[in-house]
């Protein structure tokens, strides 16, 4: 088995390596049995040299003229990505982001598990949203205990983004996905990604600009 | 007014613009009237210099010692990033993450209109998601007739995310903005922006097992 390789994988890998997993297994549903390093390169645009090291992390070889069998491919880069694996989650802000990332099944496909949501607001208290209940914040330690989640999904407002992130790690997240706009600082050994999605806008809106 | 600035900026500065309109938002809401780049270098931990030249493209001048008008620079902010202009969006998949999408009513606060979804599920055609009404792909030709909209939002199958930008970006949509794990290519001339999910959980998942 290949999965959790506890070495630190380089970033531009790790955003590599959900574009060979999407293709190969688009190649995969269309019962292609063997895939080429050259042949991803080809329908990615991504330099062949450079998959064949993305790929080199894994413990999986293809085989000269054949490249490697695309069932175990999509195998081994799920596994590896911890695409298998159920990472429990809680998110933190029952608003529009939040909740739609309740409804939003398919991450469990990607290893998500949402088990619960918190917010302040005592109206969405003792609610749920797709399966996934909602309590108040003062219900997050007797939370933990019950289902020691890692991840904390940070969807509150961005004026209170730090403090709920200091307040989940205090109980023991241990990482942060941050969806606010607010750069939300942790300290070393936390882990922290950002998903921008304000930032990707602007680039959008300053793009489509610049063009017309 | 500031808005729409036609030069390309970087896209690092892309990046921070928003997390300064946070924390202006923040001192507005807090009616603080006067801040510097010095108390958002020590607030946000970004370089001050940094902060300054960012600022910069923004026709908005600091005064000496006293700093910029909150509420002056979280306007001149929010015009720059393009977010006080609405810009009509067509959602591509109606799956659980693009019905999320269209229930994110906050995404209107950031200049995105959300317009119509398209699907190819008969089941979902005629339906709404939030307020937004779903149409069939064939109907794409006389929605981009009636709304003009500029924006593609990806959340179709991976193995549907190539043919479908391109289907859209024939019928006139000049931005995809990307949320599948696949890699979209486009012409020159098409914007193209990927929020990658997908590899924001791999980062995560992999940081969390090399810290265990």
């Amino acid at each position: 088995m290949i999965s959790n390789p506890n070495i630190i994988l380089p970033e531009p890998t790790l955003r590599r390596l959900p574009w060979y997993l999407a293709y190969v297994e688009i190649l995969k549903a269309r019962k292609v049995e063997f895939v080429s390093s050259t042949q991803i390169s080809r329908a990615l645009s991504v330099d062949a040299a450079q998959i064949a090291k993305d790929l080199s992390f894994l413990s999986l070889r293809g085989k000269t003229r054949i490249g490697y069998e695309v069932d175990a491919l999509a195998k081994a880069l799920s596994d590896f990505l911890g695409f298998r694996t159920l990472h429990k989650a809680f998110v933190f802000g029952a608003g529009s982001l939040g909740r739609a990332l309740m409804h939003d099944s398919g991450l469990a496909n990607y290893g998500l598990d949402i088990v619960a949501g918190f917010d302040i607001d005592c109206e969405k208290i003792g609610s749920t949203v797709g399966d996934v209940p909602i309590y108040h914040m003062d219900s997050l330690s007797e939370m933990m205990n019950r289902h020691d989640a890692t991840i904390g999904i940070l969807t509150v407002p961005a004026e209170c983004a730090q403090d709920t992130a200091d307040t989940a790690i205090g109980e023991g997240i241990r990482a942060i996905w941050n969806f606010t706009p607010y750069r939300v600082k942790v300290a070393e050994g936390i882990v922290m990604t950002n998903t921008s999605i304000y930032a990707h806008l602007a680039l959008i809106y300053n793009r489509l600009n610049a063009e017309s």
